[in-house]
């Protein structure tokens, strides 16, 4: 038996007030743990917005005839696959007509559909080249439909509508610094025609025709950078210049042959093929035609 | 002063006791908390799988030739853009060759690469015949190369590497129950040939050549449910048709015409062209290769 004063704190005091704030504590612990678990778990980590990538601004011209509109499907399909892609369509028309709207529209792309009417001797040969200045002048120039805004970075590229394009050729030219270059498969009777490549430069081509062209490229050999266009806005090509020479007429105002940026594998990878499409015969058209048993004129082929 | 016998425990103990084990059960509930906050959250609700649609298997026949990796190259650019499609590339060869092989591991769909070497009478022509009745023996019966498992829901289209096809074909082709049927445009001499619809019925066809061939259709122009071949499993094209009637050969296995079923809004849009590739002309390839000066042969074209 002990004597112990009243009044006087029991020993155990301390320790139990001591375990009333660890509990409280505890206790706190125990509603910001069940609070963070309430929260949303974070967003899964996005891909970045490809806001960085410049953008490929491909130029077609196209004229009305029997295969334009299945001409364009295929080349609009090919484009989907693109990420950061703007297609420039050109149409040699004194404005736009209603079957390449509705195609564009429908396309999903994102586009810029200009017009121009070429000069009547131009309408056979050379096909196109006052619809592919229409397009550099929207590309260096400015002017109508919303031409890309300053700084943006980018490349220009002039892509018919009957040549077959993988996919993969895009992103060899999407960082293009002034003009780059690759090889295409079965243009001008060979099997393909493209640069020659020693140590990583261009140092000559593979063509059988006209070798000494400065630029024997093929239209669908090149890419050249928006920096470039407008740095010199003035170029363009000629329509009057000697056949095969298209293409130099553009180029020779904007690199010199050594300075061409070689693409797919140091130009050992065809990715593009110049095809061609059959004209379709209507013979039998023109006789059901005759009989008043033409194709219904309302179905848009 | 009080008088507390000593060995008697202290009032205070109980209630010590009772907050150690509080403060035990608080560092548990801690601790699972801490383990659930650690946990990865839940993967998000994903689309389900569009395992109810049907599949849609598309049998290209090819043969080796100077364009046949263009022709390859579009068609797979397009079908990559249709969701639950299984491609059947057939070659003209004995057994798979390394361009195809490689094309269709690089193409990035499903596959299914077979090979048969047509009889030497059928190189020229009709085109594609023993490849396409592979294909239907692929289907049908069973046999070679993971056939589709029993059960399957799906359709089959035959679809050669030179036509145009829109990515909203596909979908128009994708719920047959016997025989789907539509326009294709530029074929047969016409603007397009087709079924004609009367109430929703086909009660005829638009075409100039044969108007009363049991089915005057393209290849290109219809498809065929795998159930109605697994149902009829003998079904082929006959090699030996007269020109025109190889659809027929195969179609008047399978289907009265009345029970055709129109596809693409009655049959009044025309979402395929049977657009045609020229053969590139190789005359300055041989030139170059009489000078030893042709196109280097590693470079696949």
């Amino acid at each position: 038996i002990a004597l112990v004063q009243l009044g006087q704190p029991c020993v155990c005091l301390p320790p139990l007030r001591a375990a009333a704030e660890q509990l409280r504590q505890k206790d706190l612990r125990i509603s910001q743990l069940q609070a963070d678990l309430r929260r949303p778990p974070p967003a899964p980590a996005q891909p970045p917005e490809p806001e960085a990538l410049p953008t490929i601004y491909v130029v077609t011209p196209t004229y009305a005839r029997l295969v334009q509109k299945a001409e364009l499907v295929q080349p609009s399909q090919t484009l989907s696959l693109v990420p950061r892609l703007q297609w420039l369509l050109v149409e040699d028309a004194e404005g736009p007509t209603p079957l390449v709207s509705g195609l564009l529209a429908a396309s999903g792309l994102l586009f810029t559909h200009l017009a121009v009417l070429s000069h009547k001797a131009q309408r056979l040969w050379p096909r196109g080249v006052e619809q592919r200045n229409r397009a550099l002048d929207w590309g260096a120039v400015g002017g109508e439909k919303d031409p890309p805004p300053p700084g943006t970075r980018g490349v220009m590229y002039f892509a018919d509508n009957d040549n077959t394009y993988s996919r993969k050729l895009f992103e060899e030219m999407r960082w293009t610094c002034g003009v780059s270059v690759w090889p295409v498969g079965l243009v001008g009777g060979l099997q393909f025609e493209g640069p020659r490549i020693q140590d990583g430069r261009v140092v000559g081509f593979h063509t059988a025709w006209e070798p000494n062209r400065p630029f024997p490229v093929d239209m669908a050999g090149f890419a050249v950078a928006l920096s470039l266009l407008l740095a010199k806005p003035n170029s363009r090509f000629d329509a009057t210049a000697p056949w095969g020479h298209l293409e130099s007429s553009l180029l020779s105002h904007l690199v010199d042959p050594k300075d061409l940026e070689p693409r797919a594998a140091n130009c050992t990878r065809v990715l593009v093929w110049h095809t061609r499409t059959e004209k379709p015969k209507m013979k039998q058209e023109e006789q059901l035609q005759r009989g008043g048993r033409g194709s219904d004129p309302a179905v848009e082929v």
